[in-house]
């Protein structure tokens, strides 16, 4: 069997997630899974390195499958860009190890949060980000972003109450910027729990709106999902970058 | 009569252009005289420096309205946002002399050309780019961009074939530049034609395809519209500016 990466960007607007999901057809993973078993003549199952929510979008996924087929990874290439519809592209194709497993062996991280900070219209780009208008107090949410970074237990920004495995994960970096009407959180590390990125993007939001202090972020580790903060919205977020 | 200004950005892509059309909803001008007649109680005409083609975007839009009404200019743009849908955004509202003209005073506009020049994904632009992945020969183009320059009868980049007034404009400046995958035509003149600037791309791009010589656009000068180059999508286009 041939092992296949795909490194690949979606405009998740229209898409219910990453994750396929029986007898239906606008997920990720289902039109890759759709376009590759027609392209190749067999049944393909394609891994990606995380499962994104409905609507969120990525710039930067990975994602590697099995097959039979000797097809050159330069005419797969061709073959999906053909077949796949224009909100998800492809970058590339290629024939890696055996081992290489996109979710498995992901090293790091980065997810981008896009805040429109402005009641000026945000037309062109209204599809990737979160419009939130009021002032945010920038200086107090680079304060709580930096007591975030490190290894923790995120219980509270886990979206999933029935998780069994570990909730510790360990952020490297969070980086909090703004460019005119824009401001982005920028989120790095090892791995990240469902809706962990939209949580702390949420619970950063209403320490910019004074609903809560910096200094209470430490408290929330090993906490309760209903200590944090709410869950933004999916169309702020993009999965950047896959590293291995 | 309050004379007010608008200064106004919007995605074409699901409109049939600036210029409103009897029993249809789908135009810019018949969405803004809808909102801003209900807005103001009072029959609205709006005037646009320019009519942009039916797919085309605008970054840098201006208009202007009469109306009786005492309503604040602040107000009316409050209220203005809250009934446009989200790809048509307003800047601006403000009143200026009762003898502005949004289309008669304007000095000069700048329209910008974008070409997806790549086989690459363009999945988060891809309503704002004319994808054309073959090579283009830049210089070649540079070259026959400065042979438009200056004022000439652009009649044979004139899309309407029964036009009666005068074909001379004058073109100030074009700029060709590249970023990544992308190739940027900016066109500044004092005045376009119907489908001008659509037409000067095409010709451009045939030129950069090496299908016509940079040293034979001046004898376009005052031809007909089919020794001129192709009709580039509107898509790829934008209105940038607009100097009074």
């Amino acid at each position: 069997m041939r092992n296949l990466r795909l490194d690949l960007c979606y405009d998740g607007t229209r898409y219910r997630g990453w994750q396929r999901l029986p007898n239906r057809e606008d997920t990720i993973q289902g039109k890759l899974e759709t376009a590759l078993s027609r392209i190749l003549g067999e049944p393909i199952e394609v891994s990606g390195s995380g499962r994104t929510d409905a609507g969120v979008h990525a710039r930067g996924q990975v994602a590697n499958f099995h097959c039979e087929s000797a097809m050159p990874p330069e005419e797969i290439l061709q073959n999906l860009r053909r077949y796949l519809p224009e909100d998800i592209g492809i970058y590339s194709c290629k024939e890696v190890s055996p081992r290489f497993h996109a979710r498995l062996n992901a090293r790091e991280k980065t997810y981008c949060y896009r805040i429109w900070n402005s009641d000026a219209p945000c037309v062109f780009e209204r599809r990737f980000v979160a419009v939130m208008s009021e002032k945010l107090d920038m200086e107090a949410m680079k304060q709580a972003a930096g007591l975030l970074l490190g290894k923790h237990d995120f219980s509270a920004f886990c979206g999933n109450n029935k998780m069994k495995k570990s909730t510790v994960r360990e952020l490297y970096a969070i980086e909090i910027s703004r460019r005119g009407e824009e401001i982005q959180l920028r989120f790095t590390g090892n791995g990240f729990l469902y809706n962990m990125v939209r949580i702390m993007a949420g619970t950063l939001i209403e320490v910019g709106r004074g609903q809560r202090r910096p200094e209470d972020i430490p408290d929330l580790f090993g906490g309760k999902r209903e200590q944090a903060g709410f869950l933004a919205p999916a169309q702020g977020l993009c999965l950047e970058e896959v590293v291995y």
